[in-house]
């Protein structure tokens, strides 16, 4: 479990909460219901124009995964090819059919089966990579969907901040009015800015860093999947994935290989 | 029938209609007849200079495609192939040619045309990926179009604005007009703002949505019909086409195979 | 002759001026002589620094053709070298020398005469290449002047308004003249907003546009004349060139093919 | 050690601080801390929401790095492998065993390594290639941090502004606090566009440029490695490294030579 | 000598002067020393940090270069290489030593070099790209410098007219300086962006365009002098160079050659 995010949003949002309280402002003339609808409907309805129904249902999950980000774990995905690589070594690769079922990474397993299945080493490759790329593609649903959140927020902030305007200026007779009206016509400004900046945007960097991540991971789930088919020596399979390791997680690969 | 542009366009300005009600605006003053005029007019003048005339007829059909959506399905496409690739199999290629005609997709019936031809295989790949490249091309267009109705309608918007505070300041004598006139160039901010923020943008990210689909089925589709000349087995045609598929189209497909 | 860059021209100002008679401003107000000077004049500079002398004297050329717009013809480029490539298998390639003096198009005639001359495929595919590279690096070259252009003109205008602003500041002991010195201000955002969005950046746009299809054109009359060069036959030929027209152009070709 | 960081940051507050004193401003003006807290803890918590939470644990290694800039030397990495290349024609390559040890650059080590491990040319290419992607990826880890810090700094400068500015439009009735407050709210937008641009971006440019370099020149390693492997001649060797060294680096590898 | 850097400089300058005359402003109201120190200080300061030292000392070379623009002339190259070929196939390679001494450009000096030393071509071709590589990231450091100072430039105008808001802010009591006091504090806005605008941003557009040029004229070079190894015909290497060349530098080899 990732709780760099939650953590992140008490940081920021924290640090916005106690800034207005030591100015000596109330929360109070922060709300302002217009300009919530405004920036959060108009927001929301130009992102779903420009997304498929399929995409919106996504949403959700997305969500979860910027939070809990359950990552893949290099050394740990090398420590399982190599086990099946040892095995493979041993008993033959058939002897690996009952293994894969207990696998949890959906990845691995339907790229062993395939192996199992018999599948030629040109349309693993193939099928491998083409898997890798309609991953990226899924996993830029959820940062797209994030992004545009982020940068139509803005839009709709001043939207809603010009619209204020002009209504204020309607009523110039009454100048008593007049700095709550430009007030609360700011707010909408205040809103749009704050939501893409303080959660749209730096949740869709999260899903990238994260999809960067697993992306990286795969590529060593790839030469070890494929070395596990031409029945390379585990040391050889090793040597090929090590490359796709960080420092750290070399180290942590030796430690626990030691 | 893709509903969610016209849903989101709904929730949109929906949002906004509702913001200026609960302000206690009147919609009467966001209307500004020169600022409708400086803003659509000079946006789409703009807009045409940059265009052969060919791309502007294209407009209506690509709207509606927004509106509409007849997306490709990925899985269905996938079904048709393997269908036609068992009948190749047991009848061969030139049976398939009386079928060909009744497919409504123009990809496909093009595709197959050149297999029943007996074209060879590099002029096949070749001519497909042509093909492919010139689709991508042609739906370019349409997102072009908007994003550029989308990046000129504000500063266009800006042009009204600075346009209507000129003139608004040869009249300081008359300080009692100073409130509406200040307003009314606002409007013009306003429209270029929203037009292009909850109508151009949203359509423009829409098409090519709907694009990159498309595409992607038929990168699916270039698959199964190379396999289908090269006489591969359904099942292994089958593996290469699924890689392409969604998590969500592969469990479709299976569950239409059972 | 390609009159949409005219008539576009025409709508956006035209929406421009009738929106300032609506408005009930004169124009007169929107003259500054400093505001036409700093803004045309900087914006002149500041394009001429950063470009070689050899590509200022291309303008003229240049501006001509995002008016006029002389673009090339698919269809007919394909119907030219189809009809060299039936002459060239009845009475052999030597035959065509003396007609391809009569074509028009440059890029067509040197890359024939090469055929002529009995360069080698290898050669004749790398002069192509480069040959239509070139071209793009050329063609970039009117491009990038107006982005150049439609760049800094803003920036001058605010350049302009930020010395009118200073300007005036120095005189409020005569507050009957402010009003006139704040709207002179902003008349040179006007130019260089206007400029920009309604002038430079659109024939940018036109010339990327024009640029694009005449290159795309030009990639199937690589495939011709490599085919020419092969023997191949005409009906070979066609379906490679085909794949790079448009639904429409193939429908053109095909109704003057029947 | 590069000192630039640190001259550059001199020059740069320096020039604030005596603009500050020659307006015959008082710094203590410029201080706010509800101002700095929405902008550092503002900024802070976007950055850390989006950032895995191992990232943030490389902050002071990256920064360390930014200011003392160890930086590979070229003309010193061709030296050694010269040598390394010269000693293995004439010891064989086993013979490098013990001096690999010595060595402090960890790249150059594993790389040598893998060549004295016998691992076949294909791998050993792949390995380094990897080995070099996946460093730029850690390298731009630090840069993707001050440049995500330096994005969001701004846009947190204007969410304190607009706040203070709504805090102040609430106590219109004592216009003699007014003008405090105004210029307390735009102390936010300068510390945001302050820390942004006199720190948080200039760092990632450094960073950038220290990892461009570095990458450069571990190019040239890789060449040189794979050059020992294959027993090349030094003096072939030292021509496939030398188009790597800048023409400062050459000379100085010519003279050092002679 | 290339001289529409300083045309464009006058021209530029000049129409700004030439606008402040004619408004009848007087250029003392413009000076401001505390704001050219924070905006010229603080651009310089932040360009450094972000720079290694190494950079920091070719800024003079690279100025001279944008004002001077000794600019390599892609026909003449050609035609030396030409000159160079027939010699070559005449009297043998090594009659060229004495030759290439004469040179004074050492891309082609230092390539001739490599031939006569009787480099395998795998090794030439790799050498001269790697050449042409380090070239382009050599070149593309002065077009950094000269991009971040015009990006860092506004900024600092906007740092500098902040803190003058925030001084004259703090003396409302004195309503008779504050014309004053904002006329002082827009002035760094305008220092900011115009010497982005018209000085940095320029020559980096102009040293992009020189490098464009300069490397494009290399290509050709490198085409010749791969062909001089392989012994190939002046007419054959002349064709293949020939590609290279713009219309007009065509039509001056072609009038040379006659």
């Amino acid at each position: 479990m990732d709780l760099t995010t939650l953590f992140g949003l008490v940081v920021a949002w924290g640090a916005v909460l106690v800034s207005v309280i030591l100015e000596g402002g109330h929360l109070g003339s922060l709300w302002n219901l217009p300009a919530a609808l405004i920036v959060l409907g108009g927001t929301l309805g130009a992102t779903i124009i420009g997304l498929p129904l399929a995409h919106a249902k996504e949403v959700p999950g997305v969500l979860l995964r910027a939070f809990v980000g359950r990552r893949v774990d290099s050394a740990e995905v090398m420590r399982v090819l190599l086990d099946f690589i040892r095995r493979a070594r041993r008993d033959g690769i058939l002897a690996l059919e009952g293994e894969i079922e207990t696998l949890d990474n959906e990845f691995l397993r339907s790229g062993l089966q395939l192996v199992i299945d018999g599948t030629s080493q040109e349309l693993l490759q193939e099928s491998l990579t083409t898997e890798l790329r309609a991953m990226r593609a899924r996993h830029s649903v959820g940062q797209n969907i994030f992004n545009t959140l982020g940068g139509f927020a803005p839009t709709l902030g001043i939207i809603g901040t010009v619209m204020g305007l002009i209504h204020m200026l309607g009523k110039l007779d009454r100048p008593e009015d007049m700095g709550h009206s430009i007030a609360a016509a700011f707010v909408a400004t205040l809103y749009g800015v704050s939501t893409a900046n303080l959660i749209f945007l730096p949740i869709a960097n999260k899903l990238k860093c994260n999809s960067d991540e697993e992306l990286f991971a795969y590529q060593l789930a790839v030469e070890g999947i494929i070395a596990l088919q031409a029945g390379e020596s585990p040391h050889l399979a090793a040597a090929r994935m090590r490359a796709f390791l960080s420092p750290r997680a070399k180290q942590i690969f030796d430690s626990k290989a030691a």
